[in-house]
């Protein structure tokens, strides 16, 4: 298995990174090669000094030649632009998540024609494509034939490419599979161009002592997934055969549905009443449109038919946070508390 | 008003092109000039010699900076490889369909930058966004808000560029109104590479005394609408307010569903038994495959809404093309059997 992931040095990119060297395997056959491409070197030691890693820095749209030189047997294209940055740039936008995809598309196609194998292609699509369009009020709950409205360039970008995945797929070129992720929470770092960078900001923050802000209001309900579970399932998603994936419409992956309140009620569980304090809700008009237009509820039978499944809790998305940033507890916060 | 028609020698820019000439005004403006590009030149002496008339003839993605140096009110943006040419190459589908809408989206963006006023665009997308991917089988009757699965590159073409005019629309750079126009019959002329050509080719063939292959059984329903209707349609969601049009996702046009052999029933009651006896039934494989992936049956309220309505029945789609072709009704053939 050679594979390629792209966008490797964000924050899915490493994660996934990091599971594949531990697991040594995808699909059933070992890891040959591990190319990681993004515009900023991966940052991590035991990546980058990994014998089966090799990077290739820069943009990449003029790095897709080069890279699709040598044949890969799966790829993860994360690189994009995000939800904030699509906002505010539009060519941008345009530029990074289309261009570049269907570049990309183009040399896994010439791949496939020179060496006939099609090579596997995970997309990781969005919840963003779903949105409220005056002509089709967004439902209720999701189901896997719920008609996306995008209400945002970058939305429109993720379904666009799911599109050209499928019909790449449907011609043979590539063996395509579009899965849409919730919004990863909590995710480690610093906030991002992302509409929903608080997300992960008001638990992340004032686990560490600093002040957050949260432009919605508590009772606004969000779809969200923890590293960890979206991991599990974008690679349940490429290991199952074609047919378990059941054609080509891109797959909702599961989603467990809080408000923002219960969000910070768990942080107050978890950490303590002065960690949650630290959280200020000061509602932002820009960022209200986007989140408030992304379904919170869903219902697919093709997720239940793969069994997977969403967190259990969002407190337990919490202590997974813990554990993986290795956040020293405030004291006197319990642990478990009743 | 300035207008431009893209793909305008094709049957429905032609035939828009004579409608728009006949009103001399389009949303209740004088029609100031209409620039008509296509590959090929207009072939109609009575549209090229008309004073307002501008033609353009040439390859439309390398023409669009020219064409587009000037300011138009509308745009009307007919050109596309058909489905059929779309199947056969990949690489010209992905160049007709794609890169030129996008680059005259691009080319009108430019224009509301230099002007402020953002310009009419209609965009015919295609009854072709639909059809049965496994997993999500194909409604059976069509709605407003049905998922659209397109197992075609063309479908794939069309449902892309409508999410490309819906975000530029809602940034304002665009008012873009794209409709699905159903697959229309009777289209004069010649057989195209379209795969529907046969919905013509089965009754303009025989009524000229020529015999006609039917690709599909006689039991295949389909969603029809005669060219008048259609241009009806057309012209009635350029007109209609933006808020009357609804939100930003394309719009069905009125289908009506007859199977074919309710067709070649009507050629017969039209035009005898000799004639509809021109016709036989050659089922194609890949012809099958297309054509019986489209929806025959539509329900859509933002149709109703409007008032827009499927034609009367087929023999009066026959009847119109009757008319408009001129042509000599056979000998003994009754004008209207009982």
């Amino acid at each position: 298995m050679n594979i390629l992931i792209t966008g490797a040095a964000g924050f899915l990119g490493t994660l996934l990174t990091q599971e594949l060297l531990k697991r040594g395997q995808l699909c059933g056959q070992s890891i040959k090669s591990l190319m990681l491409a993004d515009l900023y070197a991966p940052s991590r030691q035991e990546i980058t000094s990994h014998p089966l890693v090799k990077t290739d820095v820069g943009d990449l749209l003029t790095r897709i030649d080069t890279l699709c030189s040598r044949d890969y047997d799966a790829v993860f294209h994360f690189a994009s632009a995000v939800s904030g940055e699509c906002e505010a740039d539009f060519d941008l936008g345009l530029r990074s998540n289309l261009d570049t995809t269907r570049k990309l598309l183009d040399a896994l196609r010439a791949q496939q024609a020179r060496n006939v194998r099609a090579p596997l292609l995970f997309f990781p699509s969005s919840v963003a494509v779903f949105g409220s369009d005056p002509a089709i009020p967004l439902s209720d709950v999701v189901r896997d034939d719920t008609l996306p409205t995008p209400q945002s360039s970058y939305g429109i970008h993720k379904f666009i490419c799911e599109q050209l995945i499928a019909d790449y797929t449907r011609k043979g070129y590539i063996d395509g599979r579009a899965a849409r992720l919730m919004t990863v929470s909590v995710r480690p770092g610093r906030p991002n161009g992302a509409a929903s960078s608080f997300l992960s900001g008001i638990v992340r923050e004032p686990l560490s002592g600093i002040a957050s802000v949260c432009p919605v209001e508590l009772s606004t309900p969000v779809a969200l997934s923890s590293p960890n579970n979206t991991i599990a399932g974008i690679l349940r998603v490429v290991e199952i055969s074609r047919e378990d994936f059941a054609g080509r419409t891109a797959l909702n992956l599961p989603a467990l549905t809080v408000t923002v309140g219960e969000m910070l009620q768990a942080l107050k569980e978890v950490a303590g009443p002065e960690v949650a304090a630290l959280v200020t809700v000061q509602p932002d008009a820009t960022i209200k449109r986007i989140v408030g237009g992304w379904p919170p509820r869903f219902d697919c039978q093709r997720t239940h038919q793969l069994g997977l499944k969403a967190d259990a809790s969002y407190r337990a998305v919490i202590e997974q946070y813990i554990e993986m940033a290795e956040i020293k507890r405030p004291e006197g916060a319990p642990r478990h508390p009743s």
